[in-house]
């Protein structure tokens, strides 16, 4: 059995966005030499995401809005983590909708994946350089 | 380490609905040879989720209302998505609260499950045959 | 390929509640003698969650508060899986927001984690003894 690991910057100039890092990952996977396995993506923070779904301008635009219906940034007291002096409590729970990671099958040294597939960063609490580890485990 | 890959069709006849595929991956683990091991269940497409939960019909009903209301599938003119043709951005936003994917342990050639663990291909936009991915790794 | 189990069992005196399984996963790591590989944690059960995040009381109460919102315990008539005689559906609910599993990397024989990830057992049906599957695999 073969492991890889590989961390990989984000930066992310607002305070939400979602950041395509497929071909990262993609570029990963070669590196690795790893032709039948498994790959984990995830976040190495607590107010992102790694999730999976398409990569269109208006769905990213209907994900922020809704994450914002469903936990609001503002009002910053409504939250109980903010009376710690953050302001990023929505951030946590943005996080647990959208997922922490993506487990993706390797497959003859390629991502499997179905047409629409791509690996997503999602940032809930950007301004600032954040890493996403890549395991690949396999032969 | 051996590693096995196989595809499950599946159709629902209706725009939403929950199948349980356990029989199936079953099924496909004691193909796969693999005693020890890790097994990763995901769609191929992005409007639908694997996930694991119980086999009761009253509790898919009530995930059914409950995903309606968090991200209703009218009005389609809601979602910036849906100005692209397409009619189900509401179906992308509910596969991230069900999950993409599960990862399941392989212990003694059996998928190692307490008593009411069952998998369900989730389907938020059907009518048409879609794939779910099978990855089992292990000796 | 190295592979090793481990069931760890948990009580929640409450109905819901959060508890830090994070020294205990570590110790089955270092039992597995495994050090490059994955680590996949989850409940045996589809009324409890395993997920990653902080280790902060304020952020636990934001969650409950919040989980509370989306999916309300009460009234328990308003749950078709109630009618079976379970008053749980709303912990069926729960549970898919925050997830069932995780997955973690292994390198050099520890967790590989950021700064503030810790891994938690979210209790949403307790008062009751419950299991907690690990299973590692890797070299």
């Amino acid at each position: 059995m073969k492991s890889f690991r590989k961390e990989i910057w984000v930066n992310v100039p607002s305070r939400r966005g979602f950041v395509n890092i497929t071909p990262q990952v993609e570029e990963a996977l070669r590196e690795s030499g790893i032709h039948e396995g498994l790959c984990l993506v995830n976040p190495m923070h607590i107010t992102a995401s790694v999730f999976i779904n398409d990569d269109e301008r208006g769905l990213h635009f209907d994900y922020e809005k809704w994450l914002e219906e469903l936990a609001p940034h503002e009002p910053i007291s409504h939250y109980r983590h903010n009376d710690t002096g953050e302001d990023n409590a929505d951030a946590h729970l943005k996080r647990q909708v959208m997922g922490r990671e993506v487990v993706v099958a390797v497959t003859q040294g390629k991502l499997d994946f179905g047409t629409w597939e791509q690996i997503f960063y999602g940032e809930f609490d950007g301004l600032r350089r954040k890493r996403v580890l890549l395991k690949i485990i396999g032969e």
